[in-house]
């Protein structure tokens, strides 16, 4: 089990997950060595179903084999037993057991292929898997907050090359997210408006920053992008809560992501990247302690945001959580307008 | 010029600083390549001096050679002209000026040697070049907050490899920062005493997480440490503004510094590394905007904090500030504490 603390000082919280110390890196990830279409090696791979922790969703392909899989992650960072309650406090230094859930999304049966590379109707299935297994999880009001991520490349984090992508649920809501929160519902209280609606119009005005509007989907090099090529993918109509995301606006957000990755690839190469889903906590959690989820659904708006790992964090980024960019978004948005990706 | 962007939504600031694009990045560092007592091409070292911009201040060495040497940032994050006042606001995207300064602090004539390396006496020397630079911009009350910080080794963000350390002085006061002046008010305001002063008490009293008490320091890994072997320096007597350091303890700080260092090497080889002086912002800029000063000076405690690069940030991180740790801070400072340090 892992131990989530406080940070008194820095109003956030630390994961102590010692077991993960143990889980495999990768190697070739970001070079061209990954070429072979499965791996014995490789526990995602079609033929290793054994090796991964027993299987908790699959959605099926041609010929009753799996065409996206999800299993529990064997190094969770979350997740194992469930006492729910907070630990003791010892003074100054506060804990509570890192309860929650840990997720892999094995997003192709095929080793070689990166999210990019995946025909449209694939990455539907992989944010379908994402939408269900996000309510799944959300329906444990233990679960507070439901965080969706991909970490491609070593330099990324990633400690595998097959690709996947990650579910946690964890027993906070992280006080980065509830800041963000709390400027949405400031916003709306204040305007009686979404601040991303709000943003997203201003942008859309404005032009400079705005890479496509694309089936419903703007994305944009964010104003405030803390990496050079960071690019954000948001809903035109507003919703909170990607989980409620209707069948058909997979199909949208698929194209609009695919030809994100595409321009990034074309702009920078086999950059590593994270990719993390910005969504509202768990209505079942938030209702339970404080009447603010009927604020939130109007006040707050889900996105992707696309950070490739372009820059290093320093001194700066570490000691004060102010990020230096040395390519404007404006500039960013220029170049990847321009990217050749299909249509 | 560089510009700060408000990001209205995660409440902290970002600097687009393209000119810094341009600046030269090291090789070889973290590899055992770097064994030249000066390089033609570098421009820290001796004879090199026209290579920087002019001079700031220096530390007399020898012979009339320099032994530390403070000069412009030829890439300057913040600086060039200071208009002092905010931009014109458009809608929801905030900016201003990135003014304010931007320093290099050489710490050594010597190109292949590293902080960890140089004599007790030589790094007195540059900490003390970092008090008396921070005195000097915080007679500028434009200067909000004076960041003193290292990025060792390139993956840590360093640019060139002759050791040296940086000095910025920012506009604003960094949300990050804010944020623990806020804990650390409220604290004061509900115990009457420094949340850091307790806070080492209780490490003292527990043991577990203090490397060693050594010349009025503590050394300890943080209980809510966000990476392997992360290390804190906190001097023993309160003191909320490092600037206002007395030469004395320059002395056991120099010596904590260094062994904390050596602990670090011992414990995980060349690791890249930051470096940062968490220290109490301009009180000429804090008076002037709110009557907190005099609440900081009882309530905040400088320290520093050394943050090895020993895992790789991913979507956990980036998208909800929430680090995740695979070396429980009691394993890293039973580890720390048996390194052979000089005594």
């Amino acid at each position: 089990v892992t131990e989530l603390r406080r940070s008194k000082i820095r109003q956030e919280w630390v994961v102590i997950a010692a077991d993960r110390a143990g889980r495999p890196m990768i190697t070739g990830l970001g070079e061209a060595s990954v070429t072979e279409e499965r791996s014995d090696e490789c526990p995602f791979c079609v033929g290793s179903e054994s090796m991964t922790p027993p299987e908790i969703y699959r959605v099926s392909g041609p010929d009753g084999a799996w065409s996206v899989r999800v299993v529990p992650n064997k190094y969770p960072a979350f997740g194992g037993r469930n006492d729910g309650g907070r630990s003791p406090r010892s003074g100054l230094l506060q804990r509570r057991d890192g309860s929650g859930a840990h997720e892999v999304v094995i997003e192709t049966p095929n080793h070689r292929m990166r999210l990019v590379d995946l025909p449209e109707s694939q990455i539907v299935a992989v944010l379908e898997t994402i939408a269900v297994r996000a309510r799944a999880l959300m329906a444990n009001p233990e679960h507070s907050y439901v965080l969706a991520f991909k970490n491609h490349g070593r330099e990324a984090g990633a400690s595998l090359s097959h690709s996947h992508l990650q579910i946690l649920a964890m027993p906070v809501v992280p006080e980065a997210v509830r800041r963000m929160l709390s400027t949405a519902s400031a916003h709306y209280d204040a305007e009686g408006r979404c601040v991303f609606c709000d943003t997203l119009e201003e942008e859309l005005r404005a032009e400079a920053r705005v890479i496509e509007e694309i089936d419903g989907f703007v994305v944009l090099a964010p104003y405030d992008s803390r990496m050079p090529f960071e690019v954000a993918i948001y809903p035109l109509e507003h919703a909170c809560d990607f989980a409620t995301i209707a069948g058909g606006a997979c199909n949208g957000l698929a194209r609009a992501l695919k030809r994100a990755l595409g321009r990034l690839r074309f702009a920078c190469g086999d950059v590593p990247y994270t990719l993390v889903l910005q969504t509202a906590p768990n209505p079942r959690s938030i209702s339970e302690r404080y009447d603010a989820w009927k604020t939130l659904t109007l006040a707050y708006h889900w996105r992707f945001e696309l950070l490739p790992r372009t820059a290093r964090l320093g001194g700066v980024e570490w000691g004060t959580g102010v990020h230096i960019n040395t390519v404007p978004p404006e500039e960013a948005a220029r170049v990847l307008r321009q990217a050749e990706v299909d249509a």
